[in-house]
């Protein structure tokens, strides 16, 4: 059962999903990567209702029927902390000086928002064929209404346990979230990040563990690496920063700039930029601060104070306050259309054992 | 030159290395290994002078001229702070309270030799075909002492900028260490544990990077990670965590008890045994005080202190102060004669592209 791939579980060509990165795609990426037979997605979380139901739209009509992914954070609502947040921007209070900024009249920055039965309600109509979650699920009731329209549902584990624990609620597939991987840790069932593996370590005891399939994610970057995560035992694999140099992407252009660059040799979990643990390139703010800060609000509280600072770096050319998620493996990253490294990554299925 | 097999560089029939493992293992494992096939490997560090001529000479006589391997450290002997020290010690006091151990009677407990002209002076009338380095390589007089007699040099590397560094200096091959291998990390240009990837990122980076092939080492266990290892571009793969319930190892029955349980799901870099990160299963020292201490002494200093609780827990059956060493997939560990384990590894060879 594990091994079923999961081509035939989301009705796709290629065992093969683009991973959702919110901030630096939208629809144009899921159409292009469904268009070439893999799954594309779309992340939901950073996108108000207007905009994610005319994202989906727009996959829809761009698709011919071809299954697509739209993926969602299921965090509870953080309760805000006056205190955390004025020691945050204590922390904070030397960029602002420097960068002319007056903490005073900071506006509430874009949040990240969970999955709840508002999301449900819109998305129900356009019926997305594949829905994935990070972060854990949505309670039962909302995961039901998730599957009474036949959507396949994947989520992340991050350790052993999570697998467990997401297949108990009825995953149709687990995706194995190895350290290597870029943005936001998966996790949920506990903060500490020693319990997370390299996927080497945890792509085969998540098959040994699991009925469901498994698909991996993290560090995979070419055709060696999908043949590499097939030799392991995966049912598919999920790709995400080698997309990110694609014309679809909506990344920066110094984010790009990164990615290309020796930095890009150098990631780091970081709390600094949302609340949560996120890999990315190592920036002057992750080195000053320290990658993860004890006073960095409660995701995704934490974005709001350091979003002026990095709107003026980034106006200046700077990535010194972005946040440049990445990977560990950034070697797969070239400016080619999405088309292109999916035909690519696919000759690995063809190599897998 | 980095797909040559690393069997034909070591003279083996398989390009498969026996990690070598101080502490849990002497020349019964080695020799088993090699004449199974595969490079059986001798940890020097912790060997004296006697030990370690004995040791070779019972490979010598049982391996029939097969290859074999005996490996070194490299750290700079450190200056004692007596601060440092006396922090150290004030952190482990309630535990000396608690298992009744007068600190004043601490002996010096037992160290990690770095490879010195000693050494080289004592191994080279034995010719060991192999040589391997962990925290770096020795100066290069002594490194050119070593090759002088034909031996292959290997060491490790925990980031491209480590292996090119290695390469520079004229080793044979680098153990590319991917952030799952249990045991110390190898890494010797920065002591920033976030540089160092996970093995799906390290391996493909180092292969790329490099002309002399590449051995992947962490998280491999079986013959699916043999066969990833190598559709990732390996010349050759080293595994150690799996050999560590074999009859030849010297592993301690808390320990093997250790491998074999869920605690060896959820391992740690950890400082608190020698002063310098290595992976072990997360045991209640670790717990209590944090794997990573700022007081903990320089390497190898931080034994002599932890090495009573250690001996009085063992005692009691407990291995709360124990070092059990582990890479982050125990998957392959079970008891096993040596020999049965490197067949079965072997097996991942034929399923490589």
């Amino acid at each position: 059962m594990a091994n079923l791939s999961i081509a035939q579980l989301l009705g796709t060509e290629l065992p093969l999903i683009q991973a959702p990165m919110a901030g630096v795609q939208g629809s144009a990426l899921a159409i292009a990567v469904s268009n070439a037979g893999a799954l594309g997605s779309l992340p939901g979380a950073m996108l108000g209702a207007e905009a994610l139901r005319s994202e989906i739209e727009a996959i829809r009509a761009a698709v011919s029927g071809r299954p697509y992914n739209v993926n969602f954070f299921c965090h509870s609502p953080p309760v805000p902390d006056a205190a955390r947040e004025a020691a945050w921007r204590e922390a904070l209070a030397p960029y602002y000086r420097e960068h002319d900024i007056d903490p005073a009249k900071i506006a509430p920055g874009p949040g990240r928002n969970p999955f709840t039965a508002e999301t449900a309600e819109l998305i129900e109509p356009l019926r997305p064929p594949v829905v994935s979650f990070h972060f854990g699920l949505p309670e039962a009731a909302l995961l039901a209404r998730v599957r009474s329209w036949g959507a396949k549902v994947l989520a992340s584990a991050t350790t052993v346990e999570e697998g467990l624990w997401l297949q108990a609620r009825g995953v149709d597939a687990v995706i194995a979230q190895g350290l290597e991987a870029g943005g936001h840790r998966g996790h949920f069932l506990s903060h500490d990040l020693t319990r997370q593996p390299g996927l080497f370590a945890l792509l085969p005891q998540l098959v040994a563990a699991l009925d469901v399939p498994v698909i991996a994610a993290g560090g995979i970057a070419d055709a060696q690496g999908v043949a590499a995560a097939m030799a392991l035992g995966a049912a598919g694999v999920q790709v995400g920063t080698a997309y990110l140099l694609c014309p679809e992407a909506t990344t920066s252009a110094i984010h790009r700039a990164a990615l290309q660059g020796d930095a890009a040799r150098h990631t780091a979990l970081t709390n600094l930029f949302t609340g949560r643990p996120a890999r990315g390139i190592v920036n002057r703010v992750m080195r000053e601060l320290g990658p993860l800060s004890a006073v960095a609000p409660e995701f995704p509280l934490a974005t709001s104070a350091i979003a002026p600072l990095r709107a003026k770096a980034e106006a200046a050319g700077s990535g010194d306050f972005s946040p440049l998620w990445s990977g560990q493996n950034a070697g797969g990253c070239r400016a080619r259309p999405a088309a292109g490294l999916t035909h690519a990554l696919a000759r690995g299925f063809a190599g897998a054992p």
